[in-house]
Order: structure tokens, then C-alpha cells, then sequence
């Protein structure tokens, strides 16, 4: 039901901005210029002196636009905002997403207040995400209910406790090509909180993957028994802040929840099937890995044209308990067939500097072919001839997926920067999460490994 | 003595490349099109057919050039190798950056020929990077004797066994805007290995660290004891691949160099003084701290603009063994008087999202003049004010620092993609170096710290 419920947060009929403004040094200036692009429905500025924001006819009072609204975000002053929830309500508004700061992280009074406006939320129905929150992005439908950047279209969730680290977070993936299904700057969560979204997103199918930033719950136990149901679906991967005990005093005094010991939190996460990210990065390798099936097991193969990058990625996925598959013999006879006298056929096979999209094609065919392989990193360093790009490289990794067509999943590893860039969108159009580090692809196969375990595609040994 | 004797690969008179050739496909195309921008001397093309290469005049044997030829390049063809090594003493070359490859990675034939190349090499007085190898780079002369893509100049020294991925390092690198004074691809290691070139290096005052991509050592003992005599003046910094046992077993097929295991490697490393790196990021990231002073203790002040960057940084610290600084009631007094009520005023100091250039300003200068505060780490996150940059920040940071002027390092970590790079500017043009993820700003803090404490300025507990 709740699914149902909170669709208004993310493709509404129509959404009102109250506290649109025309000056650009206001927060409310961005959010409304961010929502202009939105594409479900219409946008209504609301400004009680200006008659026009940015163009648009403006109304005074939400409950004089001549539509129905179901979505509001609030920017106005903290002393305007009871008022303007009251408003909401009269209007027949079913989400807000309140913006403005000033309450619970500013001490018990502020939480009294807080708790206030959800109560008059309730009873006229309504749920609210924050307040002191960034907003919501839907990129699928260009809503970008934010006053932060559009972040790139894609596959993951993200719901950041910190509103400051979750922008920051789209802006660094902006520059790394990552994208987003859609981003929830959750703030004080007041009302709705991780366990709600959780459960409005495990059926979105726009998302592959749910990621959190959280620093404290206020519930952990809902939390837990959420995260357990949803993880069945749909994986769910968290990044705790707060590990440390220096870390958790901060954060405590950050947001004002319990931090509460990371041992209790660890355990209670891998209980609940929850995958466990120990860095920003981390947290996205994992997430951005489910555009690719599940592996059955947790034997790699990985393909290479330098002995260098397959040495640390065999170390990285040593670290997560992934093994390094036994290619059987026909495959290794098969590999020395074509590949140079120099090149190692064994697993990690390093095809050296002079493998060409061609190699790229047959070695990943074999190794998929293989049953004794049950995911594949194929990586890909500078090519040092001259006039050689990467593309065919990930050409010949894509046909070699495509003929086999046998369920496994690829990782790509393109280590060369700027060089890299072409290939990694070819890779990317065709669902091959590509990374840059050793240790992001071996996050992204761990977290495959481990949800195809949680889920009973792999088989506990 | 070493020393002045390498200079020749850094700095050389004259340079002919051996296989400098007009056909854009090959190896000796690039390498020569490379060194045109060489500064500190001339640069001779070498071809036995073409009289004329990429517009210059080319010779057909080294003996023949009109000069005085401190460096050879050598790019010919395999089976020309060993007359080349030969004209070139004939010639009085001092260093050879051989190229080509097919010699000791290839088996035990290979082993010997090298070796026979050495000898004849040393009977003329000269020595001998490579073979197999991706050329050497001293940014500071724009000598770039290699043949892939100029790095940045910079401050950090690199030497790389493995030249793909060294290449695939410096081309991330151009992407993040980290500088290099050095690199060099040491391929075989016949002849001059990472002890000659770290004790090359360690006088080099365009260098303020070393940072060795090993995969297997020849002469463990030799290295340990030059490193430990280099890590007594400069930070070397050692990233190790083939930690696990099957990445040391495919370590060992891709060099041909024993990989040995890790738990030795890191103890001797330890004894050495040498900072070992769990990742490249981390390598660079430990790196690019020197251009700081060394602390006097391992107690961090952060300040932030945001809670949760402070919590993950404070986190990152810990696991390092670093300690959160307690400042002195002075300190957290004069920080209330001018911070918003809703700010941290204990570290991490959180200055809350409205902080501008003037509070970085003020709130790093106090935490610098706190006499608990050993090093300062400067966090800023997307500002949530339309219209403000994140270079306000960073000058602010600069100008406390200059202003305090106590010897104290001071670290960024400045989180926005792209909105970050003006600022980050800032900083690197006044040596702070600058993060974006808040483990690599605590392998920075760590670093200086372990360096501080292995060169005696901070003394053991």
C-alpha cells in the first residue's frame, strides 16, 4: 500500500513550489528553476508578494491554484512553515517535502515544533520527507525537486541522511559519469524515514539498487525488520557513518539520533541481508553492479592486457572471500591457440599489451563458456599501440556476452582515465557497469555474490 | 655518486631515439613526436631507411650524429637490439631506456640475452632502464622519452614495474589534475632497479616523495636497506600488488620476479620506513601530502561544512590509529562567539552550511593557534547558497594558514565534482593538497604523520 502511497513524492499530478522566488541568491529561486524541467505534470510558483516568478504566474496562497496539487515543497521562512503545512492540507496536498531548517537538529524545542507539523501533516493525510533536507530527484522524469544540480540518469536509489553529502555525492558523479534513478535527501526525518522509502522503492522498477548514507536511526528495529524484506527483492546497500567512536560521538551531535556502536549496527545489517559499504565509493561500485545478472557462485575469471591490473584485482577480490576460478583445460589449450606465447592462460589471463578487440571477444567467450566461471572482470589498461583505442576492447567483451548469453555477469575495469571515457559508454549502454579501481569492481562482484547468497542463488557451502 | 650518474635520464645533453620513425602506428612515431617539446638539450632521430623523421633530419646510426648523445631511447625491433646497445657505446651514450620487448618476461632465453645486454652495456661505462618498458618522463624539462600522453607536473616522483598500468596511473592522474615530477617504467629491471632509482631520486628537490609500484623485488636485501636509507630524507611510499596468494601467484607469472609473501614484504617494509599503500588512490593520495610540513603529533582538528563528510573523515582517521584533537576551552569559546547557534563547536568543528570564506577563515585559524591541534584538515561540501563558489573557502583556509604561519600541515578535502575544481586550484597553487573522498585525506594525514614519526619530529609514545 505504502508503495502506492508515497508515488506523489515522485511522479506527482502537480507539484507547488511555495517560496519561489526571483531572487537567485534564494534557495528557493534554484528549486523552482530545477522544477521547471519537470515532465508528469505542471509546476505553480507560490509567492506571497511577487505576481510572477520566473515568468510564470504566481499565486499567493497554495490554495489558489486552480489545480490539483499533489506534491508541495516548502522554502519559505521557519516561522511560515506551520502555516504553510495547514495550507497544504486545506488544499488537499498528499506530500511535502519540507526544506526548510531550523528544527530537530537545532535541539529539543525545534523538535516539539517538528513534531507538530507532522501531527497537522496526519490528520490531513499527508506525509512529509524532512524537514532540513536537499529535496527529491526523479530523473527519469526530469523532477528535480532540489536546489542542487540535475544528477545523471540511471539505476540506483540513493537516500542520504546528510543532505550536504548526498549533493555532494551527485556532483562527484556527475564528473564520473555515475547515475541515479532517483536521490531523497531525507534530513531530520521527521516523518517518513529510510524504512518508508525502503519500502516504496523495493518495487520501483526504475532502481536496480537501493543505496543509504545514514549517520543514526530513530527506529532501528523497523528499520531492520524493512530492510530484511526488502533486501529479498532488491539489494540494499548502506554506508554508516559514524564507525569509529570518535566518528559516532560526531555524528550523534550532528543529527541528533542515537549513533549508537557500529559492532550492534554491523551485525544487525548483515542479519537483515543488507550489504555493507565501507566508503562513498564503495557504496556506489556496489550499487551501480546490478545492471548485471546474478553470478551461482562466487568463482572469477579475469581477462586483462596487462599483468599488473589483474595481480591487484586478484588481491581485491581476495579480500571479499571471491575466489579466482580454475579454468578447465580445455579452455586454457583453447586460450594458447590463438593468444601470443607471452600471454598467461591461466586465470587472471593477461592477453599483454598486443590484444586487440578480437582477443577481447574470444578470451571472453571462452571464460564465460567455462563452467567452472561464474563472473568475469575484464580489464582493459592504455593500449600501447599507437592509434588504438579501448572501444573495440569493450566491443569484442559485449559480443562475446551476447553470443554466450549463459546469465553471467561481466564487470569491466578501463583504467586509462580520459582514454577510457568512449568505451566505458559503450560498456555502460549495454548494462556492463564499468570501473576505474582494482578495488571498486571487486566491491561490485562482492555485492553481486553476497545479494545472489542472501537470495539463494548461490548456495551457502 | 649514483646520483649525479643517473642524472643522464633525467636531464640529458642530447637524446637520440633509436626507431624514430614517420609511420604514426608505431612505438618510435610517438616516443619522438614525445621529446620534440624536450628542453634541456637535443633530440636526434635514429632510422635506418627514413633520411628525414616527423621533419627532422635523421641519422641512420647513432655513431653518425654530430654531437655529444648522453641518452639513447632504443625502439628498434627485438633482433636489433643488441648491435644498437652496441653503437651506442661506441658512441659514449651514458643511459639506455630500452623499449623494446621480448627479453627476460618471456622465459629463461630471454633471462640470458638480457643479461648479455647488460654486460656489453656496462663494459661501455653505460646502464640500462627497461627492457620492456614505457619510457621514462621528467615533467620539469618536458622530457617525456615514453611513448604515451605527458603527465602533470608535480612534486611526486613515480616509478612503476608494470608500464601499462604506470601509464593507466598517469592518465587517471591527468584526469584528477595530480602531478608528477618523474616516472619511469623500470620494466625487467636488467640492470638498474627501484634501489638504484629510489637512491637517484632521493636527492631530487623536484621530488618531495617516491612512489614504488612493485610487484616482485630481485635483490630484496639491497632494497630494504636502500629504502631505509632514502625513507630517512624522503617519503617512500610502496604499493605492492600479489598481497593475496593468488594474486602473488599471478604476480609471479607476469614478471617472472619472485612475489614472495606479503607478510614478509610488509615487515620488511615497516622496518624500512617505507609507507605501504593499500590501493593506488592511496599511494597518490599519501604522495601528495609532502607538500606539507611534517606535524609534531597525530592530533587532527577537522572542520567542515557539513556534518557527515566530518563523521566519515573523523571515521577514516581512526582507522589509522590518528586521534581527533581535544581543543582547549579557549578555542571552542571564541569559535560559539562567531559561529551560528546550530554549529559544532567540538571537533569535528561543523560551521554548519551557511559558513563563508570569512568563517574558514577565522575557524581555521584558531583551530591552527590550538596548541592541542597537530595537523588541520579543511572539509567543504557543496555551499547550499545560490551563487557561492567553494574558492571563497579555500582562500579563506590559505590566508589563516599563512597568517598563523606555524608550521602545522593543513589538508582539503573538497567534495563537489566539478564545483570543486576552481578551489581546489586554489589550494594546490598554495601547496595544501586537496582530497575528495575522506579516506584518501586520512592516507594523507597518516602519511605525514608515519613519516613525521619514522624522521623523529613526532616521538614515539
Amino acid at each position: 500500500m505504502i508503495v502506492k502511497m508515497l508515488d506523489y513524492f515522485f511522479t506527482p499530478k502537480a507539484i507547488a513550489v511555495i517560496g519561489a522566488s526571483n531572487d537567485p541568491l534564494k534557495l528557493g529561486y534554484e528549486v523552482f528553476k530545477n522544477l521547471r524541467s519537470y515532465k508528469d505534470g505542471k509546476v505553480y510558483p507560490v509567492n506571497v508578494k511577487d505576481e510572477v516568478v520566473q515568468g510564470i504566474k504566481a499565486y499567493k496562497n497554495i490554495r489558489e491554484i486552480p489545480d490539483e496539487v499533489e506534491l508541495a515543497v516548502i522554502v519559505v521562512p521557519k516561522r511560515f512553515v506551520k502555516q504553510t503545512v495547514i495550507d497544504c492540507g486545506e488544499k488537499g496536498v498528499k506530500g511535502i517535502i519540507l526544506i526548510t531548517a531550523g528544527f530537530g537538529e537545532v535541539g529539543e524545542e525545534g523538535k516539539k515544533e517538528e513534531r507538530g507539523l507532522v501531527e497537522i501533516a496526519h490528520n490531513y493525510g499527508m506525509r512529509i520527507v524532512g524537514p532540513n533536507c536537499v529535496g527529491i530527484m526523479n530523473t527519469h522524469n526530469s523532477m528535480n525537486a532540489t536546489f542542487v544540480m540535475n544528477a545523471k540518469k540511471g539505476d540506483i536509489a540513493f537516500i542520504s541522511q546528510s543532505g550536504a553529502l548526498g549533493a555532494g555525492i551527485l556532483y562527484k558523479t556527475i564528473k564520473e559519469g555515475i547515475g541515479f534513478s532517483k536521490f531523497v535527501s531525507i534530513g531530520n526525518m521527521a516523518d517518513l524515514d529510510f524504512a518508508d522509502l525502503m519500502e516504496a522503492l523495493a518495487d520501483d522498477e526504475q532502481s536496480k539498487a537501493i543505496a543509504l548514507y545514514i549517520e543514526g536511526l530513530k527506529d532501528g528495529r523497523r528499520f531492520m525488520r524493512v530492510a530484511k524484506e526488502v533486501s529479498r527483492k532488491k539489494p540494499v546497500i548502506v554506508l554508516k557513518a559514524g564507525k569509529s567512536e570518535s566518528g559516532a560521538r560526531a555524528a550523534s551531535s550532528h543529527t541528533g539520533s542515537l549513533a549508537g556502536s557500529w559492532r550492534i549496527y554491523e551485525a544487525a545489517f548483515k542479519q537483515s541481508g543488507v550489504l555493507v559499504a565501507e566508503t562513498i565509493d564503495d557504496m556506489l561500485s556496489m550499487a551501480r553492479a546490478f545492471t548485471q545478472p546474478l553470478p551461482r557462485g562466487k568463482r572469477v575469471a579475469i581477462m586483462t592486457n596487462a599483468g599488473g591490473p589483474g595481480v591487484l584485482t586478484a588481491d581485491a577480490i581476495d579480500r571479499y572471500g571471491l575466489k579466482l576460478a580454475n579454468l578447465e583445460e580445455k579452455t586454457i589449450e583453447e586460450l594458447r591457440s590463438f593468444l601470443p606465447p607471452m600471454a598467461a592462460v591461466k586465470n587472471p589471463v593477461d592477453m599483454i599489451a598486443s590484444a586487440r578487440g578480437e582477443d577481447y571477444y574470444r578470451t571472453a567467450k571462452l571464460l564465460l563458456s567455462d563452467p567452472n566461471v561464474d563472473m568475469l572482470i575484464a580489464i582493459c589498461v592504455v593500449p600501447t599501440f599507437a592509434g588504438m583505442t579501448q572501444t573495440e576492447h569493450a566491443e569484442g567483451v559485449i559480443k562475446a556476452m551476447k553470443e554466450v548469453n549463459n546469465g553471467k555477469p561481466v564487470l569491466g575495469l578501463f583504467m586509462a582515465g580520459y582514454v577510457s571515457e568512449p568505451a566505458k559508454e559503450v560498456l555502460e549502454k549495454n548494462g556492463i557497469p564499468s570501473y576505474e579501481r582494482p578495488e571498486d569492481v571487486a566491491s561490485a562482484a562482492y555485492a553481486l555474490a553476497e545479494f545472489a547468497r542472501n537470495t539463494g542463488v548461490i548456495k551457502e557451502e
